[in-house]
């Protein structure tokens, strides 16, 4: 057997999330669908870095699988491309040692939140950014960035219903940029994300950039661990999963 | 009984084009649906400047229709808007005199096409753009697109399937643009456009910067008036009706 590890692209507008749900158009189960087909009709299982939500897109998801097949590893893209629908891109596929696991080996995430800042609504943009309407402080987001970077416990970001004991986690990079004549993008780069965690911490910043939430707050919140002090969830559409590294 | 003019933006991806068709989604078909909701079910018919094909999106497209109720040029946009699916949004509505008609009396378009060069495909912008894989000459398209401007017999850049007899137009402004990294913008304003003008046009000036045709070749191509001599149509997806002037 071999293992293979390929990085995805996908427009999450169309699907249910990631994960495979029965009876739902899910990327997961496109993916697998499609491998199933290179593997006549055998099941293929694929591991992915983690899951995403109903509507968040990925430009670099990984996942891996093992497969009997014996195909170059340039074939593969071309192979899954021809078998997966448009929404769905396999951009690489390496060959990765028998131990490698997409989820257990990750070292970094960068997940990039696109904002859309002017008062009329744009039909072209409006799957991919999340408008905001009201002026946004810059000054004030990236000070309060400045108080999230670090190890911290994040249970301040981490959506209610989660199994996850450990809430500790490292963001190394959280920045807050103009992009074009009227996009704001937060990148934010970590060790891992608790569930809806980017998203939180997006409509927290939006809180402070629009006067609602100090900047120096930021700090207490994280240090007072209660979801209920940090702002709401920001919508999935803006969100996507930029790269995973290993 | 007032009579509106009414700007609208449109996401044509999920539609049949423009015009209604029975049993198919199409935009005038939800416009007057909207309409008819706000009418208290009278069905009320719209004209618009033209038909935009399967797949081709709008800016600026413009309606006009008739109305008895008394509601301020203001008001319409947020009460359409609000009875429209999310793909159609109603950017302007103002009142214009009786005998104005959104089709006979525009005298300029504009239509813009992107194109993305680059050898990745972008899913975030697919129903968008036209991806160009060879690599285009830009100082080649624009010279041939000066050989377009101007009143010509455009028989060549119309799609066979017709009624039109008179097919002398004016193409105003023709010009190819570099956009952000990786696109390619061009816009066409003319006195109007014959049935998938635009899209043969582009077709033309793509097989112009990819050396298939000279750019001297092109006034030739128009004074022949035959559309075989001319190029394939480019797809749906890179089109936008940018504006329509009066």
């Amino acid at each position: 057997m071999t293992k293979m590890k390929c990085t995805v692209a996908y427009d999450g507008s169309q699907f249910f999330g990631y994960q495979v749900q029965p009876g739902k158009r899910t990327v997961q189960s496109e993916i697998q669908e499609a491998l199933a087909r290179m593997h006549h009709g055998q099941p293929v299982k694929i591991a992915a870095s983690g899951r995403t939500d109903r509507g968040v897109h990925a430009y670099g998801q990984v996942f891996h699988f093992e497969t009997p097949l014996n195909i170059p590893k340039e074939r593969w893209p071309l192979a899954l491309n021809s078998l997966l629908p448009n929404d769905i891109y396999i951009r690489d596929a390496e060959e990765v040692p028998e131990q490698f696991h997409a989820r257990y080996d990750v070292k970094k995430k960068e997940y990039r939140y696109r904002l859309l800042t002017r008062m009329e609504p744009d039909l072209f943009r409006r799957m991919y950014t999340t408008q905001v309407k009201e002026t946004l402080d810059l000054d004030r987001m990236k000070q309060a960035a400045g108080a999230i970077i670090g190890t911290h416990d994040f249970t301040c970001f981490c959506a209610a219903n989660t199994d996850v004991k450990d809430k500790v986690r490292t963001v190394y990079q959280l920045s807050v940029q103009r992009e074009g004549a009227d996009e704001i993008v937060l990148r934010i780069v970590g060790s891992g994300f608790l569930y809806q965690m980017v998203r939180i911490i997006t409509g927290t910043l939006l809180d402070v950039g629009t006067h609602k939430i100090a900047p120096e707050r930021v700090a207490e919140i994280i240090a007072g661990r209660d979801r209920q002090a940090a702002s709401a969830t920001a919508p999935a559409q803006g969100l996507t999963l930029w790269k995973v590294s290993y």
